[in-house]
């Protein structure tokens, strides 16, 4: 039960560990295509079995019908030790669109020290490094810490299985420290601690006109065109000036205190590094805040995508019977999802035109979460990533949602460590998405350190 | 040389003037999609087929490089008596959203008395009851009129190929009468002679904003999004009340005066007449203007299509690197198309955020036409659908495009008839196009007599 001969395990073990993520990637676990349904219980069952190698009591459970399993993998060698439970999704994102990828999604292919794949950074490249930390920790006689992973299937789609799961086997799940390990590195490189993560509200939006598309040239002046509705309303939803519209939207917002923010960079430098990631050719959001409040303190609203009407090749002279399109909010501490979508209801109701019946269909939510960074658990892990990075660790928020984390918070009520490996610009979510190795190396090595440490 | 005898021929060919329709609407004919490029072709041939049948000298000329051919058929055995020319065209639409159709776009099927199928109305319809018209005329020992068709395949894409070759050739197509051949009846049920036709600006907007599809947790209230800019240009370029706000649109509107407008009914059961076609809840238009001045006499502007970002099932949660959307603008005597265009380009400069650049492209332009309708030709087909459907002709205008018309007004000179024999509701452009059997045949008999009116 050494640290020093884990971290020798794990330095020994690279080629292995990096043949076993480039066999996770190549698993098309596309959680809402419903015709990668089989992919996404074959990654389970692919993770389940590498548990077992290694001596976890496992069990996959179907909790919704029609939903993904969640894995649960045990290992309580360390008896009377504390426990620490690990939290990850094996699902990923739609590859789309697949031809803005330089290599094939799900043929992981290594250019310049990254690893190219759908997955690789969100989240199959943090999940794997946390098993091979346990798979070095075992080797080197096992871990000071009794080790839960709690893996689901239905991060990106938002899923009700894993959130039901920990509320109804809350009493069995106790923990001493829940590690959500679904995240990255700051915008400029530091290795994060994540304070807070904003949550989100993901709608979908139809709008109906005519009965039948119609010709516009005979009907055009007289039919109501339900695109014509529906991009108003979408433009109106948020001004130019970059804030929401929605009545009651800002709410009850509590802006995090001057202790939160002290690792934040409020500079022009850090807007200018997130312009960079973006390729755009200048930033744009809420007048008054620096881009890093924008990102992680500020609310927002982004229309996801659009469709209706002719959209191929050349002209169509049509007034479409419908179109639709999705947007989601990202909301921060003291906003509520559901009064907030009961405004955009009424406030869409009052935004359309006579003509034109719009729907607002929920699709999606989770609320906003504050972590804490100081409890034993960050400390712990601050340190274990200033030892494997070389670098200290930011107390900051993050802008991303992790939907779970308020189950994990409020079902088991232990102190939560919000993190990850993923680098900068690592293109979750988009085209080319691709993991650093060298975080991946040096994050089996801050999680072996993190399990000593939090055994001591 | 009879004209009893030639509606009789018609009368008794009713059976095989049904199989001919049936079999051109077999074959599909669209234009905008490459794919289909050689179905446009195989159309014009089987046209070619028919009239060389019939002793027509043919021609089939390919103007433009990447475009479909004109075909020219003449019938010159009236000796010295006037000459009429025909044009219709021989490309469709395309048939999506083909699963709204009831019966597949390409199998013509009967059902009530209609022939369900794309291109039904427009213009096979059309153009083949001038073609058997023509058939029985010389059955019966020849038309007292020479007979010159100029069908085009690129009506549905206002390509460039038959303007050109009327420019190019006006010298040896000179004519006295000229029949535009490619319209129907008005909402309200009466035979049409169209006395103007609405003009068209068809543009895409491109906006483009992140160099890539981006994380929108990440980047949410930072990145500018494409989507959320493309929406508030298009909502903005209309207002609610229906006025199309791009600066300059509505300068020198010429409004058609009382006379024009003795057989308008601007009353509002026309309006509901309108309505029902649509299959609204209520109509949506600029105010101050009945429902026909709407159609016929005011411009406006109509989105036809938009598409971006995340478009499947469920949620993608990404702020996309660019969208698009088509918009057409309907435009009435008085006004620019290339002038608006300018001020639409300079408009949307205007309208966008510093972080999204949109690009307007021109997909096509065509000025409106005024025809006039008291000219020897219009009287003529006026008596015709008197004689062959039993009610008066309606002096109106029509909110629809036909782009060669004024070619034919500036290159020829020739006094212009602008009707056609599709019904109300035809659902040319739109699913489930259809074409009634009655005015098919009575369309057929209006024509040969028409002939020999023109021959008098």
């Amino acid at each position: 039960m050494s640290l020093d001969h884990a971290l020798e395990e794990a330095r020994a073990g690279r080629d292995a560990a990096e043949a076993d993520l480039f066999e996770e990637l190549r698993i098309p676990s596309v959680s809402t295509l419903p015709e990668r349904r089989a992919d996404v219980r074959r990654n389970c069952e692919w993770l389940d079995a590498r548990f077992r190698a290694l001596g976890f009591r496992t069990s996959i459970t179907d909790v919704e019908a029609g939903g993904h399993p969640v894995l649960q993998a045990d290992w309580t060698g360390a008896g009377d030790a504390p426990s620490l439970t690990i939290y990850g999704h094996y699902d990923v994102q739609p590859p789309d669109p697949v031809d803005e990828w330089t290599t094939p999604p799900f043929e992981p292919t290594l250019r310049d020290g990254m690893v190219y794949a759908r997955g690789a950074s969100d989240n199959k490249g943090n999940h794997m490094a946390a098993l091979k930390a346990a798979e070095h920790a075992l080797a080197a006689g096992g871990p000071p810490v009794n080790l839960r992973f709690l893996l689901e299937g239905e991060e990106e789609i938002t899923g009700p299985s894993l959130p039901r799961y920990i509320r109804e086997n809350a009493s069995r799940l106790g923990t001493d420290h829940v590690l959500v390990w679904d995240g990255g590195f700051s915008p400029d490189g530091r290795p994060e601690l994540v304070t807070g993560l904003r949550g989100i509200l993901y709608v979908e939006l139809e709008a109906k006109g005519p009965a039948v598309d119609l010709h516009s040239g005979g009907f055009g002046g007289n039919a109501p065109n339900p695109l014509n509705t529906l991009a108003r309303i979408l433009g109106e939803l948020k001004g130019r000036d970059g804030r929401v519209t929605i009545p009651a939207f800002y709410d009850g917002i509590r802006m995090p205190d001057a202790g939160e923010m002290a690792d934040w960079d409020r500079s022009d430098a850090f807007a200018e590094t997130i312009r960079g990631l973006t390729g755009a050719a200048v930033l744009e959001g809420e007048g008054g805040y620096s881009a890093a409040e924008r990102a992680w303190a500020r609310p927002t609203l982004d229309v996801n995508g659009f469709v209706g009407g002719f959209t191929g090749e050349g002209k169509k002279t049509v007034i479409p019977a419908r179109g639709s399109a999705k947007v989601s909010m990202r909301l921060v501490p003291g906003q509520d999802a559901m009064r907030i979508l009961d405004s955009l209801r009424e406030y869409v109701g009052e935004l359309t035109t006579p003509g034109v019946s719009v729907e607002v269909r929920l699709l999606g939510a989770a609320p906003p979460v504050l972590a804490g960074a100081d409890h034993v658990g960050a400390t712990a892990l601050a340190s274990a990533f200033e030892a494997a990075f070389g670098r200290p660790a930011a107390r900051l928020r993050t802008g991303g949602s992790i939907p779970v984390a308020i189950d994990f918070q409020e079902a088991l009520g232990a102190p939560m460590m919000i993190s990850g490996l993923a680098q900068p610009g690592a293109g979750a979510h988009s085209p080319n998405e691709h993991f650093s190795l060298d975080h991946y190396h040096r994050g089996i090595e801050a999680l072996v350190r993190l399990m000593w440490s939090l055994g001591r």
